[in-house]
């Protein structure tokens, strides 16, 4: 698992998708795993992922029980003008400190629109928990922030993505985190106790057994992930032994 | 939003879906919004829901956070054969009974799979918490389980769902969440003041404004959610004619 990998070697991260839309089914969260493979890459693990609603009790509640127990939390959606949008208010008052225009924000905002199409609650999102650092937004303008080690994101993808990538890029990281997938063609239960034995015998490497079923045929992608490619290399070597000596078996069960 | 939602109108349901494959970005999970909607035609709002690893104590630490705070919890994956399927056993820790065989289960599978190939992997899927009752599984033999008012479902979609199912059949609900889009080509902010006063004049439904961003384009779905058809058409209908007066005014600035 993700978790077992030491703590010298990689950073541990939270993410908190704020969102109604994702909790009433409307929109598919694609973020959460463009988000882990990104950090991944960086030496990062997502260790949670919380889905909240936009109700201030309930984001300041996800924050403050996330970022004293992870390296970094992540937050996306809720920064936009409208009366939904209250994340930067939410985390004012996670970190005790009072919501305030932000000046650089401000001005880059005020640049955007033009001084005559700055409306109220364009104004809005230049609201920052004082004391935050922006993240830059070359897609649309309103800018995310940093407050501590909470990282402020926008919802939309593409805008989350940028933010993304300017955030992670000035964070301490780890060691990536790499991955070999072996695929069979059985179920997962016929290699259940192999796979245990290996688990048990390369403790540093997560190893993960995910069944699939397409037109009543189980098959299964064994996935290992860990931060030393060598190790990551014999042990990647020594499943695909095991998984190519039980296709030759005489076929169980085909049942999963 | 759902939660200003009367609680005597709807049920309340937290989500915990289990599984290193989501936190570390290789699978993208799909089961949520499936989950949300088919609760929410049964009148139960999802609540919350968590990301956490295979990893006992943080699925205990998330189901006994939640099973108290709403009415029902559901949990997603971890319930196959392998070293990695640690579900049964946390939920069992989490309600602090033991973990044994549960006969109906053992008989489902023993048949399933035929007695000479019902290995100890094979069996493990017979252990439920003490106390459980089965969720029935159409597509592949291994079922789900209820523990108090834990759900718990398989992580492949096409079994999640024929679980989910069988156990919200069983369950009291609420009245059915209904939804409105009224669809707005310009951004957000442009209607952000207009929006807060209708959410304030119907404090009972829910209105979340989502900006889209297509080729340099900006647009918004405005989506009303409540229980009450008649008040939804009504804000509904009041929502359109601002939508359409704003969208006759001189373009303000097309930015976000």
């Amino acid at each position: 698992m993700p978790q077992q990998l030491a703590h010298s070697e990689v950073k541990r991260a939270a993410l908190i998708v704020i969102g109604n839309e994702i909790l009433s089914g409307r929109t598919q969260d694609t973020n959460t795993s463009v988000i882990a493979k990104t950090l991944n890459q960086k030496g990062i693990v997502l260790a949670e992922v919380r889905v909240v609603p936009d109700i201030e009790a309930r984001i300041v509640e996800a924050v403050n029980d996330l970022r004293g127990k992870v390296d970094y939390v992540f937050t996306t959606g809720g920064i936009g003008p409208t009366h939904d949008d209250i994340t930067a208010a939410s985390i004012a008052k996670a970190f005790g400190v009072p919501l305030s225009i932000h000046p650089e924000a401000y001005a880059i905002l005020e640049k955007h629109y033009g001084p005559g199409n700055f409306t109220d609650p364009r104004r809005k999102m230049a609201m920052t928990p004082e004391g935050a650092s922006l993240i830059h937004n070359p897609v649309s303008g309103a800018p995310g922030f940093v407050m501590g080690n909470v990282h402020v994101m926008a919802g939309v993808p593409k805008i989350m993505k940028a933010m993304l990538d300017a955030a992670v890029d000035r964070l301490p990281g780890g060691k990536p985190v790499l991955s070999r997938t072996v695929d069979a063609a059985f179920p997962e239960s016929k290699i259940a106790a192999q796979l245990g034995d290996l688990q048990k015998k390369y403790p540093t490497i997560d190893m993960g057994s995910y069944p699939q079923y397409e037109n009543g045929v189980a098959t299964t992608q064994l996935v290992l992930r860990g931060t030393e490619e060598g190790l990551l290399e014999t042990a990647a070597a020594e499943l695909t032994e095991i998984v190519n000596a039980l296709a030759l078996e005489t076929p169980q069960a085909v049942k999963p």
